[in-house]
């Protein structure tokens, strides 16, 4: 138990033991600079209300600018915001340092200070995540014409172009943006002057305290003030959703760069080899980033588990919340980062095309070619085509090396010789793209007006995420002048 | 494997034991209306297209329209995409049924129909979020000047009014329903037209399909389209949040029902007995929710389990994730029901305020009061209030039994007749939200303030959710029209 | 409210919509047979007390003997455990079915049928268990010299053999039927008589019932007995341990049968193909075992939500525990049945080992093989290697295809022409398993001994579960003699 | 890359900022000495296969023995794996050092290495766990007769004593040890000798090796050696039950020492006040206790989603999982230092019974009482006392307060005088644990006779786990002397 609260309600201080267990003073270095802010704006809000006079102001804020700086290595005992306290009677003696805590609790402090550090962070996120998704659409503009082969159920399924699938791994990274601004939105809320729950007798200015800390408004009901975690258990949501996306982008490259499917090729920087087998050329970051992925959801479980049934008010398992949230929002950080820088170093195999033949890849468009040409109901024409494959297989041919009469005879119909030239065409994977014909899909003109409006979009998603961060920064600078 | 997808590429039939293993029969009921509407919109994009002529289109209109009405109880197979084809072929032939799969997948089909049922379901789930809300507020403005207590640390804290608590559970219920509606703005995008995942050769206008069916907007990229589910797992989580609020307002009217605690009283209807302990009234339904919320918030481990790592592209797991989302959502559908309609039956407990006074509630207060009135730093007043706790309670007596000259003592330095009043007076814990005077505080006046606001939040939020719901319905009658 | 709990202590019934809500009467048709029999063997223990009347026992015996037989459809409120209390009372009037709950509790009575039926579950599983392994090692016996290829890092590694494969495999499925009976041990202890929760002050005979039904000893403590759900926990907990290796098998069954990797064929009796590729032949089944797992792993994090600090003592909540047991034991069981009959249809593709050349499989052994010919340190064998898979890499080779003046390049010393020999006889991969000299390596001869014996563990397993299903069906049947 | 792997496969090594992505060097901390002794053995083993002569194994030996004692702060890249064979290549030369990693894998060593630095902490953990059991159970000793109350559905449900209540939070313990000690049995086998993932041509002994490390077996198998890791679930699966209960116990003591339930009483040394509430006497060291039991359960769902659907061989997600396991261990560690220390410190309140009272927690007693008197059926005599309840509560008396003719009406027939001094005997909470005559029930004479036998079990199982530890220190010390 700090000093400052001894000789009251407990006779004995807690055993040291047990303050070591119960201490946040690991925790609180995370946060430590938004709790001496939120004490500055506090200090302006007493003296709004007459409880501490100009020159006491002054001075506590002139303390408390000096640890803004530097977050101390020994000394705290229970918490960082009881450490405050300590240091200010320390040296301004008891009478100033005694008026700190008038009408505010350390409920309403850690529950403030968390969602100020945590709206940096989740811009931080935004931005990593947005400026991942600007490297896949610059990649991808290199690429609309590479070939490159959509899988289903793990098999090799159509053709597509490696650039359309860089835009469909950017596209969940963009409504994972919108999903972080959205949560910032209510992250940025300011529970300060909720006290312990109940609100306080002293007129402390709450919108006051709110905007000189630069948020957007009051979490108002003190009570919800200072129990609601919703914020954090929300973030981690958010998280676990990129965490999903991320894990199978990883999943993805490390399948498609496996000798199997050898359909991108990793650079040896990205790679590592085996300490027993010389051959081998191992996707390890990308192995890390999904195995971290799970424990990015794994945060989110344990959230849910810590806060099931936990009644009103404020509780200190909270306390254990709070860093689930740092180390997910870190965990990935690097992840992006990482996989970020790794994009330019990954390059499609070329000449791959042929083996998609073989591996029959070009079958649905034949059934459409089929279908059109002789004027067939699709699942004529599909089963026609299921047939060929069945054959080829057989016969170890490709679908290409079918015959005009071997058509004729499956399709239990003559083949016309220009039908047949098409067929001949259309079972080159390699044409396949180009003959889509709907929005959105592979085809390579579609992907390049794709990619065009995901760049504005993802600026437009930078400028809204910078714009937040200023307006942070402007009232917090703003502050500073103030006093 | 359906009669429609035999003779093609697998030579035998998949087993019969294989089937029912994978078929997706039952979950397809709740889907079945959204797949049999996406057919019809459909045929009016290949009709558009070209691809059946008018007549082909009026009769698998037809057919569709009267496999809207009901879902068979025998005979789907694999699953009811397959179905459809199957009775379509049957009934008007396999020229005109063989044509209805032209250009589409049941890749597209699936993530759209399970769209167009998801959004209604969360629209729903929003209503009866804010109903809950609503109710939580009516009850509260009865009850702006009813004594009630604040807990942290599971332990009483200070007085506050039992609105002030309503309006502390019902803020968390209107954040969950404004990201009911971030999420379905992300719900409501229309994949279809993305095909197996590629998109086609086939010219289909996929805005159009995507009006008919009352979309926002596409799904662009077509890969993205039928491989994304980051929409489910996002609505996994609200659920989550939504759980994790309930679970601790069924904690909450556990504890404080109890007989220990005794602050409020559940009706006989809500609470159940003992098949041996005669004296027992048991508040089983909130047990029971509490309960529930765990397997909501189960669900979304669940689909964090089932997504991890998947690869780009469609995968078979997807379908044992959509009834998870069913599953929570109807889950927490029944335990608002059951918790808006208790609300009413809810009592506080009258005369109480005596009782926590016993338990020091007003120590706080005291405080602020001894600190105001001795112009004394908040932290010598926050000790004096502590030693005097310590006193009374190895006297056995409350802080209203202390004599003036026992607070002289306690604060070392002669306590004014006034003073003493004073002290006397905010004793009384129910005098002490009367005193708050910060926004968002227990105090009456500002509750009946907050309670009014956000009956108006919850106005406007019915409204645009009853919107969001009409602009659906507008879409699909103008879609019926059209045939 | 169940009739016979009415005109008590509530004076109001409950509410139909709250009796629906928090109603068990489905979860307790999967346990109904064992209350029944916890009722006969109560009955028989309140003979011994002299608390029924030898006639009234008889009586009592009778109607339960009837209700073994079937579950009625309708008629259960809250429960069937008052069910059987209303039915007696109806059939032998008041003052005999009002004896029926003297001394007992739902509490433990409930514990006790869910101890019966799980216990059952549990013999089941592992039967299922031990059967899909003794399948796994009938296949591996014939394949234990069928070229296969080990991944590390999902990359092609070393040549093993298909039956080391398939015993890698089994081996874990062994460890989990241990687990599972380990399980059992806590599981089969009967809580009866624990009352409510504190035991009761008629003189029931805990072991007589104990025995009666079949369990192997008491959980003692009252408290414990009706309280302690650590026994559903555990279950839970090896169920997730089974899923996680069911899962890993479906992942390489889908990966291994991909026509990228295509080193198995399944047969396409456990395939199906899609709507519009009509090449594909997805691995349905296996997805959805691979994904039904992920619910068994999200069944117990849903447990550990539900149970996380709920006080000691009965709480309702456990009711909605239970469930989520059946559902991970079917779950399993469903899925091993379709891995067990898939074994079969599997076949490993023939003549892949060329292929594994080309992915440099055998790269480890030519290092080995070059570090023992050479008198060389082993690392510096590897890199020898690891530069000659460079080279390869470069110029389209082989490893076979280096010349001797290749490797004595490589090596910085001459290659004599027996070592070249042996290189290029390693360099083949089929020969590698015959190579491998340790305990448990791929070597056939090690795979057919392991055979040999795993073989004769799971037939003792099977005897000792055999064993245990006998014990209990024993003590049933002369209980039933005993009435 | 570590230099010892450079210039073979990969041509460029790895990025710094890959390497430090990827590198396990921080996880290593925890396993170095096993690693070091695993290459120990590896030593001998070649020694014994002749790859390595006396002289080299001599010299490999004195360097090996030297880097046990100390782990470098610097200079580990990658990994300890190969940082060790670096130092032994870089002070023995490449010669001798370039063969410490004949025939060995990092694959099998570090699964070698986390199985022997495992079993140690499950034994500790075990110890731990029966230390916290055996200071339950003394506790309890001293408090057989002290007036206590069970809860159900978190009310006061009947009276029992505070030693019957800790027997009831001792028993799970024990059985967690037991799951300590059989998931032990699993843990402590080696896989040493897998290699990579094959096994090896070296002719190693595989046998020796577990030996020399104190393993008790093989995980013979190679792949399942190299990629098991259901040893690690199962561990993380132990932890979490052991976590449910702590966490039941650390939230039965919040409860029961909030000013509601005041039952117990904790020493000021166990628990903390508020900043701003000077009245309070907060449980934090058990909110934190609970809120890290959160993260245990939590880290079992991380370790799943993790786990699910890696393919079969090694992958290098595997190093995210160990340190999940440490973290469970010393997460639990810590939370049983701090319980079982308070234990001591925890006082049932006194004279507490009559509160009870007015609880009605003697209702059960009262109604066997007018059942056995009466000789009527309990349900009649339950119904009675739920009236007599009723009655009670709203003439504010307790059952005690019911006159002779009071019981007579509710009845329906005269009361005896003798039976209704029975009844206010009864109606005294105190008198009813002595009343109970069931087996485990909290009868005084019966948890006397519990505490006994479980003494004697906790010493049987603290010397089964001491026995364990022994044999693996005597292999170690054993195989120090070989050198």
């Amino acid at each position: 138990m700090s000093t400052v609260l001894r000789r009251a309600r407990l006779a004995v201080g807690t055993k040291r033991e047990v303050v070591d267990f119960i201490s946040s003073r690991d925790g609180d270095r995370r946060i430590a600079r938004s709790i001496v802010l939120v004490n500055e704006a506090h200090v302006l809000a007493l003296l709004k209300a007459g409880l501490v006079s100009q020159n006491e102001s002054r001075r506590l804020l002139s303390e408390l600018r000096r640890m803004e700086r530097v977050f101390p290595e020994h000394g705290i005992e229970e918490d960082y915001h009881l450490y405050i306290e300590q240091q200010l009677t320390k040296r301004l003696g008891p009478v100033v340092g005694g008026k700190i805590h008038t009408g505010k609790s350390r409920n309403d402090q850690v529950a403030t200070a968390i969602r100020m550090t945590l709206r940096d962070s989740l811009l931080d996120l935004s931005n990593n995540v947005l400026s991942f998704a600007e490297t896949l659409l610059k990649h991808a503009a290199k690429h609309v014409n590479t070939f490159f082969v959509g899988y289903t159920h793990q098999q090799p399924a159509q053709p597509i172009t490696y650039g359309h699938y860089l835009v469909s791994i950017a596209d969940p990274l963009l409504r994972d943006s919108e999903r972080i601004l959205e949560a910032y939105r209510r992250v940025n809320m300011s529970p300060m002057g909720a006290g312990a729950i109940a609100g306080s007798s002293y007129d402390l200015d709450r919108r006051m305290i709110s905007q000189l800390l630069g948020f957007d408004g009051l979490v108002e009901n003190s009570l919800d003030g200072v129990s609601g975690r919703d914020f954090l258990l929300e973030s981690l949501g958010v998280c676990s959703l990129i965490a999903s996306d991320l894990s199978r982008v990883a999943q993805d490259w490390i399948l498609y760069s496996s000798s199997d499917v050898d359909i991108l090729e990793l650079s040896s920087e990205y790679a590592s080899t085996s300490s027993i087998m010389p051959q081998k050329k191992n996707p390890d970051p990308f192995e890390i980033v999904r195995a971290r992925c799970a424990s990015v959801n794994g945060n989110l479980a344990t959230a849910t588990i810590l806060m099931h049934a936990l009644p009103s008010g404020y509780n200190l398992d909270f306390q254990e919340l709070t860093p689930l949230v740092w180390n997910s929002i870190d965990t990935l950080q690097s992840c992006l980062s990482i996989m970020t820088s790794a994009v330019a170093s990954i390059r499609p195999v070329q000449g791959v095309s042929d083996r998609y033949q073989v591996k029959f890849t070009v079958a649905t468009e034949l059934a459409n070619s089929l279908a059109r040409e002789l004027h067939a109901p699709f699942r004529d024409a599909y089963r026609w085509v299921g047939q060929a494959v069945r054959i080829s297989l057989h016969d170890h041919r490709t679908l290409r090396d079918l015959t005009r009469s071997d058509w004729s005879k499956i399709a239990g119909r003559p083949i016309e010789e220009s039908t047949y030239r098409i067929l001949q065409r259309v079972g080159d994977p390699a044409s396949n793209p180009g003959l889509y014909r709907t929005e959105g899909s592979a085809n390579p003109a579609e992907v390049r007006r794709m990619i065009s409006s995901r760049k504005r979009r993802v600026a437009e998603s930078l400028l809204k995420t910078e714009k937040l961060g200023s307006r942070v920064r402007d009232s917090t600078r703003r502050t500073e002048r103030i006093r």
